[in-house]
């Protein structure tokens, strides 16, 4: 039984934790990271100085075309939202979504996962704060595993089938850095901001900055990182 | 109710009939075909001349980085089979398998059909000549629909529900041919081949050439593609 795992890194504070988790449950981790045009490039950085920091077997990062398509705060020049209160952030699905972004990022943690016969694979949706993205749900989560177990050769063979890992499902963001302070979480490495100053500084308002700064306060511990 | 759909183009014979078909049915048609390494560039070429001659609103082609995995024969170096009977194709999965070849397309299908506000995907999967594919039965293109109806904003905000068109599933190749003749597809644009030679010419050994082949035999007609 392999004890690998692919570990989907965005770089951001909540793959860092489900990074610590999975090796906390001794796999072997293979880090995947997605370039898709996001504004805020630091974060990638962020995703390989987290991989090596926390010695991971591979990390590959992709570089995939969704800039093609458009539509997307993330991606394009919408102005991304400051200041908004948590009603506001989860009564409307957010400007910053990203079309069918996690269905794209688990079909390239599938093809990684069949090649390197793995059949563990950990995504650090959360469906307490983000619950305005639809592909963050328990729901969409279950139909992907569902698709995985019909999707590959070890499925047809009878093999190994997929399993999505999705540990921060229910917690909210205080109990994710407490479950990561308590597995060493270095928090200093892990960038949030969606709209971060021209040095990589986050910026305090955006929505992601707000979740991050509450969690911290909620948790009763101090963000190690450095804003505007 | 838009008539928009998508329309996934490899440059093949199986999909230059989709993309007839919903034509037919007067869809305006947004191709899109993946760049993903394969050997057989020539297809790439193909599916640009069968997009401008069958007058689509737009094409993408996408860069999809899976060489970066490896383990497919049509991305690296084993060698193509050739001169297989039909039982030594259907039992087993081909070695041209691409991991979550299927997924990862259908993903970005689904991306674009968010953003051009579409429901209707086509996508050209058969379940006769096909069998070994994992990702090519009708159980997987079922599980997608179910993951695509969860995955996206419409799908929270109760608008148009995506529906997977799969027109061939349970045509024989033959079939597939009469219908496109009586569509009026042009299978000289066409290519099947998974080992041409340097100028593009189709093997007529491979598994994918003696498919086409015996199909255009069995409907009574024949391939106007050159042979080496």
């Amino acid at each position: 039984m392999s004890k690998n795992a692919i570990v989907l890194l965005s770089g951001g504070l909540d793959s860092a934790t489900i990074l610590a988790i999975a090796k906390s449950k001794n796999y072997d981790v293979f880090a995947i990271s997605f370039d898709y045009g996001q504004r805020h490039k630091v974060e990638l950085s962020q995703a390989k100085t987290i991989a090596q920091h926390m010695a991971v077997v591979e990390h590959h990062i992709i570089n995939i075309d969704l800039r093609q398509f458009g539509d997307s705060a993330l991606t394009d020049s919408i102005e991304v939202p400051s200041h908004r209160n948590e009603e506001e952030m989860s009564s409307c699905i957010p400007v910053t979504y990203v079309p069918a972004r996690n269905t794209i990022f688990l079909s390239y943690a599938l093809a990684y996962a069949e090649v390197k016969q793995c059949s563990n694979i950990f995504i650090g949706v959360n469906a307490i704060d983000y619950s305005g993205y639809p592909d963050c749900r328990p729901e969409f989560i279950a139909a992907f595993e569902k698709l995985a177990k019909l999707a590959t050769k070890a499925s047809v063979e009878g093999s190994d089938k997929i399993k999505i890992h999705t540990p921060l499902m229910h917690m909210t963001k205080a109990e994710i850095i407490k479950k990561g302070l308590s597995l060493g979480v270095n928090y200093e490495l892990t960038h949030s901001c969606y709209s971060p100053n021209k040095i990589g500084l986050a910026c305090g308002i955006c929505d992601s900055c707000l979740l991050r700064l509450k969690g911290f306060e909620k948790a009763g511990e101090k963000d190690p990182l450095k804003y505007v």
